[in-house]
C-alpha cells in the first residue's frame, strides 16, 4: 500500500473542502449570521491540516486500484467528519453523530435528516447542506481532477472507485477533458434550472439550495414539507430537471455531438425513462382518486416517481399514505434507481439490465447448449469482469442489506420502518415509508443505528466495494 | 424439444401419484370416512391417465438439462393439480384454487394453509396433507429413480433439477443407488422419529403426520396451534429432527462410511448449526422474559429457530409478537435457509457461503491483483459454473421476489405481510409476519395473489431456473 500517496491526496481534499467551506460562510456574511465563523473557523482548520499532509510529495506515485478505493472511501469519510464541524460549532446540530449523519446524507445525496425542524436552521447552514449534494453529486475526484493535475497520470483509478454505474465511460481520450465535459454540462444544469425558478417566482436564496439538490439527486429540502409548498409550476420544473439528472450524462455528450444512432441505441436511458412511464401509468391510476383533479393526481405522481427513481428523496405529498400498490412501485423504483454514470443512487438500470440479460442467458443456454451467446448492452458487449463485479455488487448489496437490516431492529422500531431505512440509505434516497417517511425523519434512531446507517449511505454512493476494502486488513499490509 | 419423453415420465408420475393417494384412502377406510372415495376417485383418474400417456415408449430417449428442467417443473404442477382434486371432491376446500394452492404448499414443503381451522379435515385429508410434505421433501423422481429403472441412463438431468443445493452429490457412482441410499436414511429418520413420538405419548395418526411433516421440512399442522399444545418432551424432539432435516444428506452418509476427516471439512454443515446456535444465544436473550422459566424460553427459542432455518414452518409460540430483533433474525433464517442436499428449503447455507467467498475473493483480487485463488467450499474447489449458477439464481430470486411483492400488493395489505408472504413462499417456510404469522393463515389473499403465491411455491422448492424454463418459449421450440 502507498501511504504516503493516500496521505497526499487526502491533503489536497481537505485543501478543497476548505474553499468550499467559505461559500456558506460568505453566504452567512450576506445574511449577518454569526454562523460564518464556524464556517470560516472549520475552514480554517482544513487548511491547516491539508497544507500540512501536502507539505512533503509522495515517495512513489504508483496508484492501483486498491490505493483508489481506499483514498475515495477515506477522503469521503474525512470530508463528512470535518464538514460536520459547522452545525455542531453553530449550536444547530448539538449531537456530532447527528451533525455527522447529516453531512454524510449531504455528500452521499441522500437527503435523510434528523432534523425535527429544518426552517429554523440558518442561511448558512442551510446553504451547507445543500451544497454537500452538489458536490456529492458528480463527486469530488471528478471536480478536483477537472481543475487541477494533481497526480498527472494514473487517476483513472481514483474516478473508477468514485463514479457510478458497473464501468466507466471515458467520453474523450484524456480523463481530464472528461472531468471538464461533466461538471460543464453539471454546471450548465445547475444554473439553467437555477434561473428557471428564479423566473417562476422562488427566491434566490431557495432557488439555489433547491438546484443544488435537484441536480445532485440530493434531497435535503429548506421548507419542513420539502416542495409540497411551491407552485405546481415549480413542482413540475423539478420533476423534470430530477429526471433529466437521472440520465446517464454520457447521453447529453452524445445528443450535443449529434450521434443519433448511439443516442438510440442508449438503452439504459430509454428504459429508465420507459419505467418511468409505465410506474407513471400504474401508480396515476391506483392514486387518481385521490386528488380534486387528474393533472394534480399526475404532478404528484412523476414528482414522487422521479424523487425516488433518481435517489433525490424531494416530496410534495405523503406518500406514505398512498394505497399499497403505489407504495410497493415507489419501493421498486428505489432498488431500480437512476442511470450508470448520473448523479443519482441505488443499484442503477444498466446493472438490472444485466442481471436480466445474465438470466435469459442463463435459459437460453439449457434451451440451446451448445449456442455461445455474450451479453450486450448500449450497444456494446458487456465484458466477463463487468458482470463479474456486477454480481459481487449484488451479493455485498443484499448482505449489507441483511446485517444492517438486523442491527437497525436492536432499536425495536418495525421492519416496515427498519428496511425502508436501510433501503433508503443504501440507495442514497432519504425517505423510507412509516417513521422515516416523507414527513418523518432519522432523528429517533439511536447513536449506533445512525453509525449503521452512516456507513450505508458512504457505501452506497461509492458502490459498496471501496468502504469494505477501507475497512479490510488485507488491503493495508505493506507489500 | 423431445416431447415424447415428457409425455411418457408424466404418464409415469401420474401412476406414481396414483399410488400414493391409495394411502390416504386407506386411512379414511380405517376410520370410516366417505372420503376414501375422492382418493380413490382421484387414484383411478390419474391411473387411467399415467396408463395413457405411457402406452406408447418414448421415440427417443435424449434427455438434456432442457427437458430434465422441464419434465420436473411440469410433473411438480401435475402432481399438484390432479393431488388438490380430493379436497375438492371431499368438500372440505370447496375452491379449487385454494385446493391447489393446499397441495403446492404440501408437496413444495412450504406448509402456509389457506385453511382457517384444519381440526375439522377428515383424517384421510390430514393424512394427505402431510404425507405430500414427505413426498416433496426428498423429491419424487428421486423416490421413481430408486425403484423403477424408468430409462436407464441419462437421468441425473431430472435428479439434478429436483435437488435443492447448487449442485448434486453422487455418494455413490449410480444414480438409482445414491437414490436408494437417500430414501434409505430419509425412511429411517422418519420411522425413527414416528417411533418417539408415539413412546412419548403421541397418538399414532399424529406421529404420522407429525414424523412426515417434520423429516420433510413441511409444516402443515393437523392442530390449529400447531405443535403448541404437544408436551415439551415431544417439542424438543421435533426440534432435534427439524434441525437434522436441515443437514445435508451427504453429512449421514459419511458419518455412517465413518470417514472423520471429511465430517470436519463439512463446512456446510458446521456453518448451518453455528448459525442456529448464535442466533439461539441473541434470541433467547432476547425473549427470555417472556417466559417464566429459561428452559421454557429456550425450547420456544430453538424450536422456531429449527422451524424457520429448515423452513419447516412449525410453532410452539406466535413469534409475530416477539421483540423486533428476534423478529428480523428469524426473517434473516428464512433467507438462509437449510443446508444443500437436505429435504429443506431457502437459500441453502452453501449458496451463502459460496457468495460470502466470492465477495472475500473480490476484495483479495483488490488488494493483491496477480494473486490468483479459488473458492473451495467443503474442502473442493467450487467449479466456475456453479459459481455462475449461484449468480444467476441469485439475480432470478430478487428479481422474482420484487415482482411478487408487487402484484401481491395489488390486493392492498400492508408491505410486512406481503414481503414476508413472498419471503415464506419462495423459501418454502409457510408462516410469515404480521396477518401470515405463525398463528395466521393466507386465506384472505385475491385468487391472483395465491396462484403468485402458488409460483412463487414451486419455483422456490425447484430452485428457480425449472419454472422459468417451464414458460420459456425458447426451450419449446423443435429443434
Amino acid at each position: 500500500m502507498n501511504y504516503s500517496i493516500i496521505r497526499y491526496i487526502t491533503g489536497w481534499v481537505l485543501k478543497f473542502e476548505a474553499a468550499f467551506l467559505c461559500l456558506p460562510a460568505l453566504v452567512g456574511i450576506i445574511y449577518h449570521e454569526t454562523d460564518s465563523i464556524s464556517y470560516f473557523g472549520t475552514a480554517a482548520i482544513c487548511l491547516v491540516l491539508g497544507v500540512l499532509l501536502t507539505l512533503k510529495k509522495p515517495t512513489s506515485r504508483s496508484l492501483y486500484s486498491r490505493e483508489g478505493f481506499v483514498i475515495v472511501a477515506l477522503c469521503w469519510t474525512v470530508m463528512s467528519l470535518f464538514g460536520a464541524l459547522p452545525f455542531v460549532f453553530s449550536g444547530d446540530i448539538p449531537s456530532y453523530v447527528d451533525a455527522f449523519f447529516e453531512t454524510v446524507s449531504g455528500f452521499t445525496t441522500t437527503g435523510a435528516s434528523i432534523l425535527t425542524d429544518v426552517e429554523v436552521l440558518s442561511h448558512a447552514n442551510l446553504f451547507w447542506r445543500s451544497f454537500t449534494h452538489w458536490i456529492g453529486g458528480m463527486g469530488v475526484f471528478v471536480f478536483i481532477l477537472a481543475i487541477t493535475p494533481l497526480l498527472g497520470g494514473s487517476t483513472m483509478t481514483l474516478m473508477k472507485a468514485e463514479s457510478p454505474g458497473p464501468s466507466v465511460d471515458k467520453l474523450v481520450p484524456k480523463l481530464k477533458d472528461t472531468s471538464i465535459i461533466l461538471y460543464g454540462l453539471y454546471i450548465f444544469l445547475t444554473a439553467l434550472l437555477i434561473i428557471i425558478l428564479i423566473i417562476l417566482g422562488m427566491p434566490v436564496f431557495e432557488a439555489f439550495c433547491t438546484g443544488f439538490g435537484t441536480t445532485g439527486t440530493g434531497g435535503f429540502g429548506i421548507k419542513n414539507d420539502s416542495i409540497g409548498s411551491y407552485s405546481p409550476a415549480i413542482q413540475n420544473t423539478v420533476t423534470i430537471f430530477m429526471i433529466m439528472s437521472g440520465i446517464n450524462y454520457s447521453m447529453f455528450f452524445i445528443l450535443l455531438r449529434r450521434k443519433w444512432k448511439q443516442v438510440f441505441s442508449f438503452e439504459e436511458v430509454w428504459w429508465y425513462l420507459g419505467i418511468i412511464a409505465v410506474t407513471g401509468g400504474i401508480i396515476f391510476s391506483n392514486i387518481r382518486e385521490m386528488f380534486p383533479t387528474a393533472g394534480e393526481g399526475l404532478r404528484h405522481t412523476f414528482f414522487q416517481i422521479g424523487s425516488v427513481i433518481t435517489t433525490t428523496g424531494y416530496s410534495t405529498t405523503d406518500f406514505n399514505r398512498w394505497p399499497e400498490l403505489s407504495k410497493s412501485c415507489l419501493v421498486l423504483l428505489m432498488f431500480i434507481g437512476a442511470c450508470a454514470g448520473s448523479t443519482g443512487g441505488g443499484i442503477k438500470v444498466s446493472r438490472i439490465l444485466i442481471l436480466i440479460k445474465s438470466i435469459r442467458k442463463e435459459i437460453a443456454t439449457i434451451a440451446h447448449p451448445n449456442q455461445v451467446s455474450k451479453i450486450r448492452l448500449n450497444g456494446h458487449v458487456i465484458a466477463e469482469d463487468t458482470i463479474r463485479s456486477t454480481n459481487a455488487y449484488m451479493a455485498i448489496y443484499f448482505v449489507m442489506m441483511s446485517l444492517s437490516v438486523l442491527l437497525l431492529s436492536i432499536d425495536g422500531y418495525d421492519f416496515t420502518t427498519n428496511v425502508t431505512a436501510v433501503i433508503a440509505s443504501i440507495n442514497n434516497i432519504g425517505p423510507g415509508l412509516e417513521s422515516v417517511g416523507p414527513f418523518g425523519n432519522y432523528a429517533f434512531f439511536s447513536p449506533f443505528s445512525k453509525i449503521i446507517l452512516i456507513f450505508n449511505m458512504l457505501a452506497g454512493r461509492l458502490e459498496l466495494l471501496p468502504m469494505l476494502v477501507l475497512f479490510s486488513p488485507a488491503c493495508w499490509r505493506k507489500r
